[in-house]
């Protein structure tokens, strides 16, 4: 450890008009060229790369230690501006018109050799970039990341202040939850036998500070679930989490637009049109056979059951009968498609769950129908007219329950698409889902479960229909699309005791249960509970989109892989026998 | 739930110049009272109140409505803005002009009787306040609070911000720490047997981010200590956490002061004057009797034991023998202090941790010394002048070891400027006290412990001393104190491996556990490490003396009691047996 000169300036400031000046640059050697009697090193900051030239003739000693120098040493640097020799300037370099001639260096830390190159190309496994992580994160793309996130940051609290919106810290030691089974718990050590949740969203909070009259509040906040992970999820992640009384659906929606414009023009200069479109449910699965669709292409799926409801072919018209669907899509120019990749879609569809995969191909005036022996000449060209496929076209039908036929049709599209090359890589659709369904009967637990959260209102024209027909009740819930990806989702909520209760009761979620785990808020909507509504943003994607990341772990400084561990510092770990009889626990 | 006409304006809206306009607003009933024929309703949200008039002539459906409006029912109301009649005009209230004559109400929700009256006044225990947290966050003065902490974290965002600093978020996950006694612990369900830990501080993390080369960090970040919790302490607090690279102390407290500077003024226009005054340890040790010194009054600690060293009062001179001091302050104007009340004070001296205490009371020419029977005239007449005291005046005289002499002085000063109002509560007196002792040692654990932590570097003249006298060593460590409490603290840290191994071993870390717990940080330093230090805010306390207020419980929104419990919703709680099997633990 030493005292050493301190910057003047950052690696990536100098330009020509600071030639003749004297410098002190600090930063990390990116890279060390010997060019005959001339050492040549590039210093690389967070700002930048400036190119430094140590000369014998100037600073032998200087010379001498720079010749010591090796890729990641730290040093200091003072010398002096000059212009780069005729022809020699590097335009692509925002320094690249100079050089400092060094006449001092001190080497402020050694490094050893990194086990994996400082550039944005490297080819090594993810998990050796996660176990030095320190290194990865030095990587200019990895840095441009988290300094797009930064600004992510910065624009989404300055547009919610400005709007009026007030940030307010909820507790991350919580209760636990209804959706109890994927929370983190955290033993208390005072309180024998008891434990807090990490919250897996602030949502009880939030709706108790419109109950306590904040009016408008958001929060960028962790949020936790201790669920197997998939590729792009995380077991802490980061929402924007927004609630607003005396509103509507059109207020929330409005103001998820202004701060999603607000957030893309600012961070990455991409103009977003608001309003964005809207599309029901019923309108999404029906069309794209999805509830979050990517619009940025068509092949929309046809329905077509009345044309095949009285069809020889069984498979068709046993489908409608059991109140089913038969519907498809049509791939452009995939009649060429061969027997092996046609059985290959054959077993994805299965693998989706459908029964088997009907196809026709379109070649000239002639349809080939994959069942051909049972669907007569006139059924395949009614259904290419209904799908207005034409020649050279390859048609994908399914059949099967509304929900689960237009399900597998919806991962279809998606497959084709990609096979096909039809999605555009520099939109961006936004699209509103509105209108999903309040509840959905899970065969697992022979119950109604929330298809957004138990707090979610039913449409007010709906509510007789939680005493009639539940299935069939809308709820004023609505998620924000970009790109076939969800990134938003919120609803406006219950602010009724007894309808709350009532809501539970579908749930089957009883009443000392209901007031065991949120007591709290039925007790607080009884004296005085606004309307209100909110939206919660998936920050981590967003960040994701905005840096045209594949994976959410490139844009989180410290991310997890998918079995939940951190390589960088081997966690989760043991911890001492000690620590677990503080908290009056044991290992099993 | 109905649908309702939404708000034109807000509460705290309507000025005279709206008269006329037709205006619907919504809120809460702050206060209803009949007058005769008509009915005045107090129409409250966060951003004010309006008078709400109901007469029977204009609507009569809507006057019969108004009379079953109880306090805090959810209203939305419609009518024209009136001005108010000659003479009745409340000028303290913004909207104090005009009334809302009603001609239109719905009531969106009925509300029980609150168990307080929702106002800043109220005359009930903290507890009841905390169950019906909801309630009590709707009282103007706690919603004003909110507000403060609201501004003040978009200021210090904005100041980092324009000051080059990143945002980066780090993980609530993590290892297990040095101080692991005080974690939180977190079980993993997939990794049995293993847990998280939630963070005390990102301190680990943040010095990642410096050898990762981010420069310049900052984030406003919840932090978790699981200690047995004092009043002024929760398990669960927010810091604003700062580091930067190729600094040293002085850069790190320019930012710091910068920040606070621009914090107190636009968000409570309180100007403060910087740089802030420094003060080494030992200088405050010596003068004030505390490493945190309330200097907005004098009252200063004096040493005199050179005076008494040879003195016939074995108290005395024993003490200096010793090594020890004698040591006092002189009370102003306390001569007058009763046998009781001076009796009062030996106690709290013994509480403290004194074997006595003695006085010397001075009036006229005449000092009255409580050890007069060993102490003479001469000693007394050189004590009095040592501490300048004069007539009227109370010196309470402490002897013993210099830290824990001084420390009982401290407090005695603290006790003493409370009694005689001494202390101007309208000053800010921010204060730097730098060069903290590196280590103390621990008599319970028979070894040194870091004084801040154990990555605080030694100052670089006292790194020879690590071998010769480590308890002499100072550390690169600074405390930013503000009228006597300690709002900020950090240090320079070590960014060389070999120094930091030097520090573990000091500290009786032994390389397996310091590799253990802190592997991945010494490992980092070998690729690189800039030299770095940084800070972390108190962001409660900053706000909590903002506000004025007398507790941090009273500038957070949901805070736990001093038992860590939160009793709104009454956590932590039990959870299911099957949930803790997942995590292959059981209560013991």
């Amino acid at each position: 450890m030493q005292q050493y000169k301190k910057r003047t300036h950052t690696c990536g400031q100098l330009r020509a008009s600071d030639i003749r000046k004297q410098v002190t640059l600090t930063g990390w050697v990116d890279k060390r060229r010997n060019l005959g009697g001339l050492i040549f090193v590039d210093l690389r900051d967070r700002h930048g790369i400036t190119q430094i030239a140590f000369e014998p003739d100037r600073s032998g000693a200087c010379y001498e230690l720079a010749k010591s120098l090796r890729s990641e040493f730290v040093i200091s640097v003072s010398g002096s501006v000059v212009s780069r020799p005729e022809g020699q300037a590097n335009k692509s370099m925002p320094t690249g018109e100079i050089d400092v001639e060094a006449t001092e260096l001190a080497i402020l830390n050694k490094a050893e050799t990194p086990p994996f190159p400082i550039e944005d190309s490297i080819d090594v496994t993810e998990d050796l970039r996660l176990k030095y992580r320190y290194l990865d994160l030095r990587r200019p793309i990895v840095q441009k990341n988290l300094l797009v996130r930064h600004r992510a940051y910065q624009v989404a609290r300055s547009y919610f202040d400005r709007n009026g919106f007030i940030e307010i810290e909820t507790p991350i030691l919580m209760k636990s939850t209804p959706e109890g089974a994927r929370d983190y718990l955290v033993p208390s050590r005072i309180h024998h036998g008891k434990f807090y949740a990490l919250p897996q969203s602030p949502q009880t909070y939030k709706q108790i500070l419109m109950v306590a009259g904040f009016d408008r509040y958001f929060q960028i906040v962790k949020c936790f679930r201790d669920e197997d992970l998939r590729a792009d999820r995380q077991p802490e992640f980061t929402q924007i989490d927004v609630e607003m009384s005396f509103v509507d659906e059109n207020d929330v929606l409005a103001i998820t637009e202004g701060a999603i414009k607000e957030m893309f023009g600012s961070v990455i200069g991409v103009d977003t049109p608001i309003p964005f479109p809207r599309m029901t449910h019923k309108e999404a699965m029906e069309q794209f056979g999805s509830d979050k669709p990517d619009t940025r292409f068509e092949m929309k799926v046809g329905i077509f059951s009345e044309v095949v409801a009285e069809s020889g072919f069984r498979v068709f018209s046993e489908a409608v009968k059991n109140g089913g669907i038969v519907a498809g899509i049509c791939a452009p120019g995939a009649a060429t498609y061969s027997r092996s990749q046609l059985d290959g879609l054959t077993d994805l569809a299965k693998t989706l769950g459908a029964g088997g995969l009907v196809y026709l191909k379109l070649q000239g005036d002639s349809i080939e129908c994959s069942a051909s022996k049972f669907v007569t000449a006139e059924e395949t060209k009614k259904i290419a007219e209904a799908l207005k496929a034409k020649s050279g076209d390859l048609v994908l039908i399914i059949t099967g329950p509304w929900q689960k036929a237009l399900t597998i049709l919806g991962s279809l599209r998606l497959e084709m698409a990609n096979r096909l090359n039809l999605i555009p890589h520099n939109k961006w659709n936004f699209l509103w889902v509105t209108d999903f369904p309040l509840l959905e009967f899970s065969e697992e637990d022979k119950r109604f479960v929330a298809v957004h959260h138990p707090f979610t209102s039913p449409k007010l024209e709906d509510i007789p229909l939680l005493d009639k027909d539940p299935a069939k009740a809308r709820a004023r819930a609505y998620d924000l699309v970009l790109n076939g990806t969800e990134i938003a989702g919120g609803s406006i909520r219950i602010h009724d005791s007894a309808l709350q209760t009532k809501m539970f009761g579908l749930l089957g979620i009883n009443e000392a249960e209901a007031k065991m785990k949120f007591g709290f808020l039925l007790e607080a909507f009884k004296y005085g509970a606004p309307p209100h509504g909110g939206i919660a943003f998936g920050f981590d994607r967003i960040v994701m989109y905005m840096t045209g990341s594949k994976s959410i772990r490139d844009v989180i400084a410290f991310p997890k892989t998918t079995s939940a561990m951190s390589l960088m510092d081997d966690s989760p770990s043991s911890v001492d026998l000690k620590q677990l009889e503080e908290l009056h626990i044991r290992i099993v």
